[in-house]
């Protein structure tokens, strides 16, 4: 990959290490490919392009997800130091730069050897772009992702050698980024199913959503103070969001009763769990952890809860912590039966219901959350 | 990565070109990390080791989602003639082989030179496999997604340029396997939340699971013969399934009214169109054709519908095919009110509706569909 011609060997001077150099491309090119984000994964082959070839400078836009602009994600090398220039690596490359739309319909990398000469390259001149090479960055269904650019200050004939390696760098720089994106993707996916029943939940119980941020937050610190993991901590995230979510298949005049149930409403009420559940189950990334909260939430430690009446080590420890969130929420706040109650009061009886109602190795722990919380960091600085 | 000792380039005899040979591992990478699926993606390079090396087969091994089995997903080369190796082609290796427990902690890839002498490799001299290389193939999050294995008939001592070009391509296969498993993630957790809205919805209102799992069907069917892209169809069938959910945030007084509503009540069943605009909304991955499908599924060609009331084309096609499916259903279903209509009497009244409630130029290939539907494939064979 070596471009300086020095193939001497004959008369005894150095012969480039053409296989080496491709060795190091190729372990370079499994770095990329095992990256956790694209910066860090993509950086050092933009390096080793910058160090192979003429390019002054070489660097990776990442399109938004309507593609108003492709914004810069990795650089490196020089970047020409004009005001446009400034403002594209702020702002980025707008969707519809001539050249941008250019990599749209293009399958493969275009090179321009002189940025005045194609309408493609529109307004490059003036950022201070002589020469420059674009790849589109596709994922598998075709969709761009990305651009991959490099660029010289001077005019430059792009060579056979500089444009396979630009190529080669391309579709490692695809595979990193169509995976990070998919990854990425699951996220957002995740996330907006939940907040879609969350909607539909609060459609249903006006009250609710108020009640499901505080608890979900709540929960969320107290396992962060239990040193649990991130991955633990999502699972609760998820299942202390969802927990009440079998409320949906609870009929309005059970519901939104503003009464006291009789015991039929009452088991009609306490129902919400297994429908819970069942939504839950359905919803097939939830891990174990997240349907534990939403199955064991209204379980006692004395074994008086439901559904099952379980007692103790049987009830899930995420079951556990999130009961002590969910009751204290509900103490404290207002409902159409009772004031607010302050901390205190809620505090102490908590602390009446330590192996009653709750674990009672939680209970100091939460006391302790909760007053951290209620002081509120920086409030008494 | 020729492996051949060959380099006697002072005696005149051809040196082997090894920058060639890198280049075409490059190549070969580029070309696994674009690919659709596992199997395309990985034998071309699995071909390459099975080439390049003394292995006499070599196979990637996909971890179902409890890690219960390893399945093969693409295999090269010869594989041993053994009835145990037979099972294994069939049914995978156990996740608790000693091989896939080793692969688990391990970071690296592992090779055995004699199968015999290790207690990770139990149970492999048995299927005719001499020597030994398996490598894991992880996620970004480090979860085993799969081992890449090469194997030799007979003992063999893995060589050092082995050993790089086995690293090589293991690295290669879990860029593809990451993206390609982080896509199937995307697909399962959209799928699963589609799923859970479903459910909760059927919660409510008992009778509609059937009526959308039939239009959904019949809206794709009708998309398929229109000569819409799979894109397209996805997106209608995503809207098809969702059109009803806004019935969720309708009161039960309402939704579940057995008698005709009066106005104040029929206003608020009509409702559920806006509703189910905003629940779709935060489904962050339905496209816009799904949205169409929810917001335009009760206009009329005249304009007569609601909740906007246009006409025409300034409904979107989404909507106006949809109509025509929904409206079919309902027709031919029972309700509480009326019998189930025959198809004859259904079409009838469709076609007197051309024009007015249903887009004209869609209301023929309708009826075709449904006679090709009725008539059923093979039926009349």
């Amino acid at each position: 990959m070596n471009l300086a011609p020095t193939d001497r060997g004959a008369d005894g001077t150095v012969v480039p290490d053409r296989e080496k150099d491709a060795r190091d491309l190729l372990n370079l090119t499994a770095l990329a490919l095992g990256a956790r984000d694209i910066a860090s994964g993509v950086t050092p082959t933009l390096e080793k392009l910058v160090r192979d070839t003429a390019a002054g400078g070489s660097a990776y836009f990442q399109a938004d997800r309507r593609l108003l602009a492709f914004r810069v994600r990795a650089a490196t090398g020089e970047m020409p130091q004009t005001p446009g220039m400034q403002a594209v690596a702020a702002h980025g490359l707008p969707g519809d730069t001539p050249l941008m739309v250019a990599l749209q319909g293009s399958a493969s990398p275009l090179f321009y050897d002189d940025t005045r000469l194609s309408p493609d390259t529109l307004g490059f001149p003036e950022l201070g772009v002589a020469s420059l090479a674009a790849a589109p960055v596709r994922d598998a269904q075709g969709q761009l992702l990305g651009a991959f650019l490099m660029h010289t200050f001077e005019a430059h004939v792009w060579q056979r050698e500089e444009a396979t390696l630009f190529s080669m760098i391309s579709s490692t720089i695809a595979a990193l980024a169509g995976r990070l994106v998919a990854e990425e993707e699951v996220r957002v996916t995740r996330e907006s199913a939940l907040r879609a029943l969350g909607l539909a939940l609060e459609a249903r119980d006006g009250e609710t959503q108020g009640h499901t941020d505080r608890v979900t937050s709540l929960a969320v610190r107290f396992a962060d103070r239990l040193g649990w993991t991130e991955q633990q901590r999502e699972a609760l995230r998820w299942g202390a969001y969802l927990h009440d979510i079998g409320k949906i298949a609870i009929p309005d005049a059970v519901l939104l009763k503003p009464g006291l149930l009789d015991p039929e409403e009452r088991a009609s009420m306490c129902s919400h769990v297994q429908a819970g559940v069942r939504f839950a189950h359905a919803l097939q990334f939830l891990p174990p952890g997240a349907l534990s909260v939403i199955q064991d939430h209204h379980e006692r430690w004395d074994g008086s809860g439901y559904p099952r009446r379980v007692a103790a080590q049987a009830i899930s420890l995420q079951g556990r912590l999130f009961a002590l969130c969910d009751v204290y929420d509900a103490l404290t706040s207002p409902r159409p039966y009772k004031a607010a109650w302050t901390h205190e009061r809620a505090i102490s009886e908590i602390r009446t219901q330590a192996g009653r109602q709750f674990d009672p190795a939680l209970v100091e722990p939460f006391v302790e959350l909760t007053e951290t919380v209620s002081t509120g960091p920086g409030q008494d600085a």
